[in-house]
This record gives structure tokens, C-alpha cells and sequence, in this order.
């Protein structure tokens, strides 16, 4: 699958679970959910702002050096914007290696990173 | 989903996508998958032996100690038995968690221990 980033409105449709490159030994995939407590308050949602195209073109190169750097045969991650409710996915990512080991270090750096410094904000929308 | 952990014959089934418990801001998923060289060789399938019934209930003690030492909300474990052809998913770890960090860690410590302690072993199908 080699690198894809892609930023999406509203919730994240299903997995579509696409075969991965040939090769890998290793299939990895995190998804983010939106909890219902925010700042323990209720919410209904949450709605995501990011600064495009910026934020797609960030992701893009942070898959590209987590799949460099860790040796990876494929990433894809898809994030969300606008509103996502309480329990639908906002964010997913899915690393193929030849081994768990890169997987799950590149999963973990990849997350940190684009949590860090990628122009992505969540703004909760409150029950009541 | 609490804890769920079964060993299947032949290759697993895809994954049947079942919503994790309410209130886990993370899904973590790990599959393996036979890959087409081992000790540099070419091979058709691995086929897994497996000590039953102690493999099972070895696979379910050590995913409930996940699920109290890192908080998770759930962890379903899937392992084949017998033989599965390249390209195949012969093993499968679905994790959900509030947080990332605790996903991530379990993984890492779930399969580290289940290669050392639970009694399943490969053998390789050689090719030609």
C-alpha cells in the first residue's frame, strides 16, 4: 500500500480491510473513537478543525519517514474533519511491516508526532 | 468485549469488525500473516500444533492479566491451529482501551509473552 493520507468529512466509514503488500508479516491498525466525557463533561461530539492543505500534505510526509525510517511496506492513514459523534471513529491508521516489532514502534511515533505537530484541533460539543 | 480467546482451525476468518465496549477512546489491532520465506527459504504454509486445551486457557489467563494490568476495556484473541497458507492471517489481537499508550503497551507485552509461554508451534511446508 506503500504511503496514503488522506483527510475526510464527518465520521470515518468502516475499515474496508484492502489485502496489504505482499510480503508483510505484520498488519497493524489503531483507531481513534470519540469518548462521550470530555474535561469529565458529557459531550455529543466533536468537531475537528485542521488547517488544509497543510494538514494533508504533514500527514503525507509523516507516514513517508515512519515508513522510511522504520521499514515499513505500507502506511495509510485517514483522519477526520467537521463533526464526529460520541463513539464513531475520527481517526485511523494501518502499518504493514515484515515484523510486530517496526509496527508498533512506527504506530506509536506516528500517533505522538501527529499529535504533536500536525494542524489538526478538536473542539467539544457539549450535552445540554 | 472483556476478554475472549479462542484457537480456530486452519487460516482465521476476517475480522468480523464487532463494536468494542462503549467508552474506549482506542482500538488497537494486530494480525499476522504467514509470509512466503523462512530461514531464507521459500514456503507454501506454516502449520501450527498447538497443546490443547492448555494453549486456550493459557491464551485467555494471559490476555485477563492484560486487561487488569493496563486498564483495558477489552482484548478478543484469535489463533489458528493447523496448516495456513501464505498470505494468510493465522493470528489475531483486537485491543480496546481509553488511551493509546495502554493499547499500544499490551499489544507489545500480550505477543512477546504468548511467543515465549503458550505452547503452539510452527512448522514450515516447504515449496518444490
Amino acid at each position: 500500500m506503500s504511503v496514503h493520507a488522506v483527510i475526510l468529512d464527518g465520521p470515518l466509514p468502516p475499515d474496508d480491510g484492502s489485502p496489504e503488500d505482499a510480503g508483510a508479516g505484520a498488519r497493524l491498525r489503531f483507531e481513534g473513537i470519540v469518548r462521550p466525557i470530555e474535561d469529565g463533561r458529557e459531550i455529543l461530539a466533536l468537531n475537528y478543525q485542521t488547517y488544509d492543505p497543510m494538514a494533508t500534505e504533514m500527514l503525507r510526509q509523516l507516514a513517508g519517514e515512519m515508513l522510511q525510517l522504520h521499514g515499513l511496506t505500507g502506511i495509510r492513514v485517514e483522519h477526520s474533519r467537521g463533526r464526529v459523534p460520541v463513539g464513531a471513529c475520527s481517526f485511523r491508521v494501518t502499518i504493514a511491516a515484515p515484523h510486530r516489532g517496526p509496527a508498533l514502534e512506527a504506530m506509536a511515533e506516528f500517533i505522538d508526532r501527529l499529535k504533536r505537530d500536525v494542524p489538526i484541533w478538536k473542539r467539544p460539543i457539549w450535552a445540554g
